[in-house]
């Protein structure tokens, strides 16, 4: 009996259909009636899905239970340096280190000692017409939580 | 003639001034006219200030012309991997971990190859009430830029 | 002759096994009748089981004698940096970072010089319901081992 | 004007004062009312004490303003790699690489997809008494937080 | 279902047909009239080609389709430390570690706060014949982005 | 007797006085009659500068004998990991992690095995103007070095 | 012509063989006539064997010719950084950390500049029993080696 | 007030008074009656001394009150990285890279799961003559810890 | 079509033969006509060979296509962190550490301002008969090359 | 009483000294009568000067005792990873990449298993002169020392 199939190998498969069929990420978030940066991340490997959800997936992409079985595996969740290096997402990494402290300082200002959730969190996504160029306009959204003893 | 002061040391006196006058970021921020997470981020030594801004905010907090000098100064940008791991900021650094891919991801997608500027690019900071505990909620807006030659 | 099953591949087909079965890691500890963290972390390949202990759990499982060889192996302990970097270990190395040298302090003012032992040392978790929303509840206790010549 | 008294150089006061006093660390948590590994990690410059606190036990320790200022101050949280390689507090962090992944396995079992939070989190810290050698009792307590869209 | 052939499998086809052949890298750009650096990194999986430039070139090699999708796909670009270690490219890292801060004061100076954009961005390959040896020159033209708001 | 002034502490002294006499780069390399790129490199620290060339910038600039002395020494040349990851520094980095491994092929195919030298070497910095924003336009000159037995 | 075997293969081949045949790392070194930490180290990759010896000890174990000729090879040494975090392998590592530069003094003031070999070098490793718990004895014995020109 | 001073820079006063004297680190530990590793270990840092022992060592050398204090104090032990790298303590390091493995092989063997304790832990040093040249002789001495829950 | 074999592999493959017929490098050197160090380095994958010097090295080894052809390509050069901390090895990164900066500025010295080429560059191995013990004798020999605008 | 002057602080005066009176290593190897290279590996803080050279050498510079004490204490050599990056160290440093593997090689192929001594190692910096341009020519001569138990 085979181990259970890695998020990674999941991720690969579901990646590879997704492109050979011509499909958005959109599309599949349509699909499944999910949100698309959730969807998005959760097929690339750093969401458990539900059964059914996997199975819906899997199903418009022609694709087996055994990605299918992947897909709902609790994710050990992360990214490697190297990825983290790309062009693409390097540009947060950088905008983190410019507006980080920033961002620290003005929570305390306005919530006092504590975070912004990563958990209890979420992600949108937008594209903004612009007539200088369309713009990415990311919307990140978490509960504040105090240091609480 | 002793060179000019170094940006953390400016910050140092500018946030320590504020915190003695019992003033918010934000109310620099209006004093100036400038946005909030850019007036923060300028004042802790993030981005050069034109010399009026600095002589501005030196006169409201009551400091001296070195310290203005140092906030005009063009910086070397960045965070030391330690603030980095202060967990304020280290929540922003975990969410990309889970979805930077899927953003990249979705920038393909929807605009094709090419990046998010950093440069071209504002943050914005709000607190959103909400009965289950309020929330951080950051807006970043940045012009999306393909790769051409 | 094959080697013997590495701890991580013994672990592997563990995890499947019990995932498919639908069997949590306590209903493997009830099974073994051995306490709940040390039991997922043997079979996590962090502890080396008695032959007894693996066939036990292996027979349950419906895996074979390779699985159970691998089981009893004595391992070369630790977790790798990406693992480490998951969100839900990472909030233990976090909580490290900011009580470590308060924990150092209090365990020098009350016992002297000396530490907590990793060996002789055991861990409990529970859950603890609590109306604002149920908590983790995780209990280190090892014993005091001072600096001896 | 000198800026306000950074977080360490506050802590190596308070340290001072409170070993040339033979203070321990309870007692200075007594005097202030507040919970034992809190006051410790607040006074070695983890945590911000209120006002009222740092004056207290600035009083007690005969130190000065600008020790008090410092204490209260938002810190920058976390330990330098140097300090976290001390054999007392290393030991926590090969625990941590040992039952790390069980933990994290065993919070999914019971819990679901989520994390302990580290700020909604307290520590409580105990000698318990052991004819083979008292034992040091730590525990974790911090709510549980589900991944939530 | 095999998933889709990685850049750098598919980039080792490339290279190990195009030696096999005796062809240059130019004779690649000439045959798909695409500029010659830029030809070089796509095939070598920093940049993703159209699938008729994909399909072009892996006619002339006389390779497959699987190679050919494997070049139409979106990279994650970067180079392994490994890599830049080669001495052929250390010169560039070395060149920069000298004159790096040298051209940002110039960029400063010149046009203001900003970057030279390394998306919109192009690099010409030259050999200039000299009679004390001849000389690589590189050109590297880059559309200048200042900070804005 | 002090030691000589280090290169860091006379290029802040250099860098200091030019800004507040506003003079640019190329106003100092147009007074020394050096190379734009060099002269700036330079007075940053990472050449030697003969006795006549210190002298007669840091008359320019009314800086004393100590810092013309510091600008005389050998370097240890180099940019700390710091500096590197400024922004408008590490587009070039990023270019190099793009790009690098093309340009070593394209070294190969048109000059043998060897490498493009980094001492017997020239950067030439201008500004092209372009009716879609202004461009950085950065030549690399260097010999071509083979191995050689 | 399959190349020879790794050293580190040929390890998992003889520690496997001699697990399932319950022999100590002491019968191996009795059955060899050889030293028992230099045997134990031998055979888990880190030292060549004599054609003889490799053969001698693959009789014993039941284990074929191309484990034999992995054991004469001349090794690469060392031990991964992974390996080293071991509990029982790391202890040492900060033994040295908190002796080693006690050593170094005391090598100074009774030998004077130089080192102990770790070539001309030999460990013997001991079990002392004692009423509080038996104990670990290791000696290191290594010529001292001067700094001569 | 000042703070108490950092146990480097009390050894340090240490060592420089040592030296002029023309003291050996055996002479102080004769004076203290304590071990020679011990001793060394502790006057360079690693260990506090009681007050008395303090106070006797300080006497010995003419130092002050202020590097007794110091003596006292509770360490955070270890050695930075670049003074492991020197050549007399790097030869431990290469040792123990070497026999590391080896040596958690016979442990296990002889005593079973567990590690040899770095607190109950002693070090002896000795030279032996020998007619090809003087040996370094070091014991290390630990208690055997098992894993028990 | 296969890729072409990789210099590793081909490495291996070569050193294999080499020590199955009993041959040293020196005679594979004086086969090839070539200099000892530059052959060894070529053959374990640091130089690409010519077509013929590897025809005829696999020959004389009993080696195939693949193989000859894997050694005529160009190499990434470089040596892995893990083969270079190898005892054999390391001693010369601990001398290079030791007089690497003497060696700098006894070329600055006698030279100017510049480096010993690495590339123009060639390594001499010798054994020199001692009384005391035969020695090691390298000699490096590279052109000097100054810093030329 | 101050504590010893650090080697590095020793080696800044002696530099300094030296550069300010005009002379080189050379000459003061020639005063001292001891090599070269040896001579400016001590006086920049590699080795510790008898009493005598160290006075002798300080006499010649005009420096007073402080920096001759500095001169005759042992140090903890090595040499910093910025220095070691310096382009003219870094060359043997690629070197050292390029060929350590082959030197290591042929080590083992003409004496056996062991090392090149770092310790019993002497170096000779040399001149040529060479029609194509003078060459560095730098000699390593250290005692083989074979693996012995």
């Amino acid at each position: 009996m085979k181990p259970i199939m890695s998020k990674s190998d999941a991720a690969a498969h579901v990646d590879s259909a997704r492109i050979r069929q011509g499909r958005t990420w959109a599309e599949l978030a349509d699909h499944l009636g999910t949100p698309l940066v959730w969807t998005t991340a959760a097929l690339l490997g750093q969401h458990p899905m539900s059964a059914e959800q996997a199975r819906s997936v899997c199903e418009l992409l022609g694709l087996g239970e055994d990605v299918s079985e992947g897909l709902t595996m609790q994710p050990s969740r992360g990214t490697s340096a190297e990825e983290m290096a790309d062009p693409t997402i390097y540009r947060f990494t950088e905008a983190l280190a410019v507006y980080g402290p920033a961002l620290k300082a003005l929570i305390h200002d306005e919530f006092g000692d504590g975070i912004m959730s990563a958990i209890n969190f979420q992600v949108d996504f937008q594209r903004r017409e612009d007539p200088d160029g369309d713009r990415v306009v990311i919307t990140l959204d978490g509960k504040f939580l105090d240091y609480q003893w």
